[in-house]
């Protein structure tokens, strides 16, 4: 039997990994925590890309050449809206716009969003516990040269361009912890993180309070995926972003981030020099391709990344 | 130079006058009042059929084989909400979706509901003043063996099949009128009421206090278009709900249910027959080809309205 696995997982690079479990997990064993922070309201309508880019991909919906949204998508409404004088930098395609309506007229009802998050997932196909750190507000705001940008105003319409100073996660201090959430943490075998931001799809997750000290205090093994390759990232600003926050651009930066968090880090092939300074930082370290092109690479990665914690879960008893 | 008219309008009747009208007024002179009462809220967006008909067809967008809606038009959005499990009972299309989109979010942010409807005609291309009657909820329920049904609940879910056994206007007790429509009726030389449904298109604009004694006191030439053609609705219920309200299903039921409010009214050819009744009833009439079948049938109607409104304003100059 697998083990309960709880992953904690921001967009792109999250789903695939979030597809990989899912393919070698038992579905009632899984359980997956998606970030909030990247929420914004568009045309009145409640947006949720990371949790949106989870429920497809797992749903199997996922536009798989961009990596987020719907297949097969058209941009009518968008169309429509822009022709009404609306800014409409933020791509919403017209199969994707039923999501977010859907959540928005639940949203007005007073329905919490993590409730809707699980009701849009299961009306998709989708089996696997789809989890909210929070139903409060969490707003992730980048400051940069122009000022304090919501996080897609900085991601989408300026397209990670400007120099991140600061980033801070609204609400934080006093949103609360889903019971959903913290029951995955304190009941997971197996806790990952997935190859996501560390600084704007993780820490958001772990910036509600009672997470991180659930993750700290947890009897599971916990590892995470590294989301550089060849020091750099797939996708997104993460290694700019390691960077601004102060932390080494590299392997260790990431472990850093993590520090108190974690027994393991999976890292790429690329990046096998990191594994003696990781090492002496006293990070247990899986070297293997972690690229995820295809559905067997992500399945692979999966397993690999499971079997490499459950190696470390029998060191611990051992020793 | 056209003299200043004002026009009441409902639906896809409403519609095709206006268009008669503006293709024969200069804009600047030509306001149309439409019905709100028919407005219902699908999947928590706001959708008002009546104005949003004689929008599109201002603009010449309208869907031309079905009166309604936009024309090249794609339903994904709605296929969307139905596997999210909404009821779809209401055609929504994608380009319409966004109608609905733009104001909802400005209803949520306070603007007026007439103010929106002015920003999305003007976005669309209208130069004409399309104005609400009142910027307050007003309601048509229909009373039926099922019970109260909302307006579009009848309409279209029912597709009009109940018999109708009373009409209410919720909200017309305490409703305002927009100074917009009054001072385009206290202005207007001409006033005129389109082939609209008397008892669920007009009677809720004239249910708004204010409206109907400003019309009753206007010193326009007020001027009806009767729906019926040979005796029926060319679409719609409007005759079996005049016969519901207790009117003769004929010309002479509409211009009861428009007692006190008319000087003239425009009757198909082949009612002809109705002409010496209605004149009996100091009605004055004219005859003509009301079918509107393309632009030029509408724009010639419109210009044979306006020709006999002017006749009867000379008879009483000179009476």
């Amino acid at each position: 039997m697998t083990p309960r696995v709880t992953l904690l997982a921001g967009g792109v690079g999250g789903a695939k990994l979030a597809e990989g479990l899912a393919a070698v997990c038992s579905p009632e064993r899984l359980s997956i925590i998606g970030n909030v922070a990247d929420d914004q309201e568009f045309h009145g309508l409640w947006v949720s890309p990371d949790i949106d880019t989870l429920t497809y991909s797992l749903a199997n919906l996922i536009d798989r050449r961009q990596g987020w949204g719907l297949a097969d998508e058209s941009h009518r409404v968008l169309a429509g809206l822009e022709r009404l004088g609306c800014d409409t930098w933020m791509s919403l395609g017209d199969r994707d716009m039923a999501t977010h309506i859907f959540r928005t007229q639940l949203r007005h009802q007073g329905v919490r969003p993590s409730a809707i998050a699980q009701r849009i997932a299961e009306s998709l196909g989708v089996d696997i516990d789809l989890l909210l750190p929070t139903d409060d507000p969490l707003q992730t705001t980048v400051k940069t040269e122009q000022g304090w940008l919501a996080f897609q105003e900085y991601f989408v319409r300026e397209r990670c361009r400007p120099e991140v100073l600061e980033v801070r996660f609204e609400g934080a201090a006093t949103a609360r912890p889903t019971s959903e959430a913290l029951a995955a943490i304190e009941t997971a075998e197996v806790l990952l993180i997935a190859p996501s931001n560390p600084v704007v799809s993780i820490a958001p997750i772990l910036a509600v309070p009672g997470i991180r000290r659930a993750i700290e205090t947890s009897r599971a093994t916990r590892v995470a995926v590294s989301p550089l390759i060849g020091g750099r990232t797939v996708k997104g600003p993460a290694d700019r972003m390691l960077t601004a926050m102060g932390y080494p651009c590299s392997n260790l930066g990431v472990a850093e981030s993590y520090a108190g968090l974690l027994d393991g880090l999976v890292i790429d092939a690329s990046d096998r020099d990191d594994r003696t300074a990781l090492e002496a930082e006293g990070v247990t370290v899986l070297t293997t391709d972690t690229l995820m092109t295809d559905a067997e690479e992500k399945a692979r990665l999966a397993g690999e990344t499971l079997a490499f914690a459950g190696a470390l879960r029998r060191e611990e008893v051992e020793a």
